[in-house]
């Protein structure tokens, strides 16, 4: 007698990421929002009755994409001032945008674009620092989404809150208001060394201690910002932030791009995680992480988009390409990063940095069914002798077709559905009428 | 009394390339191949009555774009072995699937796949270095595709040719039978300084005169390459290659990833082109060429997607993109080659670079009609500040709905009419299947 289930998905190839193994012709059974079984197709369809029934015949299926780190709501400033140097881009441009526009609302349309695009390119968890956090979590939770949302804080004053107190006391509400989601978590979001006080992290490292969060904080992202806690601290970011117990598997330090020797023994001993952002970091003429070392140490490390206004996407498959291209480009070594390392650290190990492996990021039983099919059929996709490296090196966000989050499919045949875009459209064409009236002179 | 012409474009955007201002609400008026005006859709409305009429009420109208630099055919070994340094992967894979597989069929198939992928991705027009070139003429043709083929020259035997005077000979005759084909170009191939004799060299020299053909090479593409020459010639292969006069405004030197002082200076005042190609060059851990700094001293640059062996997409948004970022990271400043220079360099700078931008490269009255439009509708590029800067940091090839050539559509809303793609499909499959099969122990 067949097992009734929920859904049974059969594809060609599955990359599972918790074995190395391409499996060929199998099938992921799901109930109850979660994996019950991975096993041959002939065999899965014996044994099981699925209410719905899927069929990806020219298909990868892999586990749900996931990005350590973005501002989602900053898809509404996306390409709003590009080809400008980091300081221009920011004190001219994007801090007094976010002073003038900056509201619940932006953040709620905002991120709502943010999901329609990562959901639509295969991400089904972001990793996200911003403000108003309510607004970004009713934004995720109508698409369906997973997502761990900052509880940004800084010193200084904007729209959202006046101080670091301010910041941490209304994210820390906002977090109560959704416990108990299945789908929405928080983390400590500690903006940078460089806005964030000593007090504060002490503050921050008691409240990730006692709450069990992680810590989400961007690290070393520029030359500029080391030369300047050497003057200001005697040391470095990453040793002051030893000093005050920052380090550790908690810790999620965004951009790591200028590290020494030092810096990245520290971060190796201390079991720390990295957001590495390739993008974002050329873009703003950052620098190069030293990825294929840090991997070599043992590090772990998982891919972000940053911000729309500093990648121009939110696509974690330009991450994977250009992370897995400039790893051998800065090694030297044509070998650094390959394909199914490049999809692990995607997948499997940003769950990791984000205190999620028991959940998400693996095809595995017992795991949530966040689930995303790339289709391999299309003409410059072909021919295929490794589907995996196909995911890395071929293949773009254009060639998903289905996305499943806990199981719910939220794209069907590359459409969002239930969503109505059109409502989406407005919304966002209105925030570029009153951006575009600030740009003019 | 209204004008008859062949076709009337109306774009909510046109880029023409021939200057940097981006025109809104423009038509492009095409008849008998070429452009006979570009002018406010208004008034385009009132002076043509065109036989066909396409209006893109969304879409940004660039120049086709131009590959600089491919070996078409090998699309049929995407994939077949990545993550590999340069040395196994050219001895142990690439070489003894050409050795064993190379044929005109080979390359006649595996062109039209390359034309297929090429074209859906708004390129145009290729320059294209590989065997068989009367093969490779076959496949562009019947894609109603540009091309310049390359007459490859190696010392070595091949399937192909047995020595360089065959190649040379071969391909001249090729060219001969092609003399007066609208689309289909000849150059001159020498495959790098490292597989041709000086005696080879002058040859290809004399021919280049005699004919007025351009001179395609790989050049520094690796430090290895330059320390070999170094021994055996005891000069850089571009001093080498001054010395043999080969440097010039007809050279197109490919990859240049390893250039010093001197080397710059060389390239400059002779005006040679350069062939940068990003992707291939990390992905084979080749290095990262000083494009930022090429441009400041007035080097002509244009971009390739190599083969799809190294890459592995022929993908010329992936191209710019990777360019840009490269060249702001590499130079440290994020002002390096915006967008509006990268796509100058990916259309005008390619057709200069090839001789032909008398001919095409910007959409400029008189030019052949090779045009591309890029749909800025769909969710993940809105909202949309500046359409150029989004041709390079937000679109992807996927948001391209029309291409033509030469004023013929060869992709109409994402499509490829009169191809069938079903028999390209088998041909690919059994392609598959016949390397597959090699690579079993």
């Amino acid at each position: 007698m067949p097992e009734a289930i929920d859904l049974l998905i059969e594809a060609r190839w599955i990359a599972t990421v918790d074995s190395d193994t391409t499996l060929n012709n199998h099938a992921v059974a799901v109930h109850n929002e979660r994996i019950v079984a991975v096993l041959p197709t002939r065999e899965a369809r014996a044994r099981f009755a699925p209410a719905r029934h899927v069929k990806l015949p020219g298909h990868i299926l892999i586990p749900g994409l996931i990005n350590l780190h973005t501002h989602a709501a900053m898809t509404l400033m996306r390409g709003i001032a590009d080809d400008l140097p980091l300081m221009d881009w920011l004190q001219k441009h994007i801090w007094p945008i976010e002073g003038t526009h900056m509201s619940p609302q932006f953040v709620y349309d905002g991120t709502r674009l943010a999901c329609a695009e990562m959901l639509k390119g295969g991400i089904t968890c972001f990793n996200d620092m911003y403000f108003y956090p309510d607004a970004a979590a009713s934004a995720a939770s109508e698409f369906g989404m997973r997502a761990t949302l900052g509880i940004t804080t800084l010193e200084f004053p904007t729209p959202y809150a006046s101080d670091a107190a301010d910041y941490i006391s209304k994210g820390l509400a906002v977090r109560q208001d959704w416990l108990g989601n299945p789908l929405i978590e928080f983390c400590l979001a500690p903006h940078a060394p460089y806005t964030v006080s000593d007090a504060t992290f002490e503050r921050i490292l008691t409240l990730s201690e006692q709450l069990n969060l992680p810590i989400h904080c961007h690290i070393h992202e520029t030359a500029q910002e080391i030369a300047d806690s050497l003057q200001q601290h005697g040391q470095r970011p990453l040793q002051r932030l030893r000093k005050l117990g920052l380090l550790g598997p908690n810790l999620i330090g965004v951009h790591a791009v200028h590290l020494n020797d030092d810096d990245l023994e520290l971060l190796a001993t201390t079991s720390s995680n990295i957001a590495h952002c390739p993008t974002s970091n050329l873009k703003l003429a950052s620098g190069f992480a030293p990825v294929a070392k840090m991997r070599q140490m043992g590090i772990n490390v998982g891919f972000g988009t940053d911000g729309a206004a500093s990648n121009n996407r939110l696509d974690m498959f330009a991450e994977m390409r250009l992370a897995a291209l400039l790893a051998k480009g800065v090694s030297g070594n044509a070998q650094a990063l390959p394909a199914g390392e490049v999809l692990r650290m995607a997948t499997l190990d940003a769950a990791r940095a984000l205190g999620l492996a028991d959940k998400i990021g693996s095809i595995t039983p017992g795991k949530y069914a966040d689930l995303c099919a790339v289709s391999l059929s299309p003409l410059e996709t072909r021919p295929c002798f490794d589907p995996v490296s196909h995911i890395v090196n071929v293949a773009g966000r254009e060639h998903i077709t289905h996305v499943w989050v806990a199981g719910k499919c939220c794209v069907d045949n590359k459409t969002l559905p239930n969503h109505p875009q059109n409502d989406l459209e407005s919304a966002v064409a209105l925030w570029q009428n009153s951006l575009e009236f600030r740009q003019q002179p």
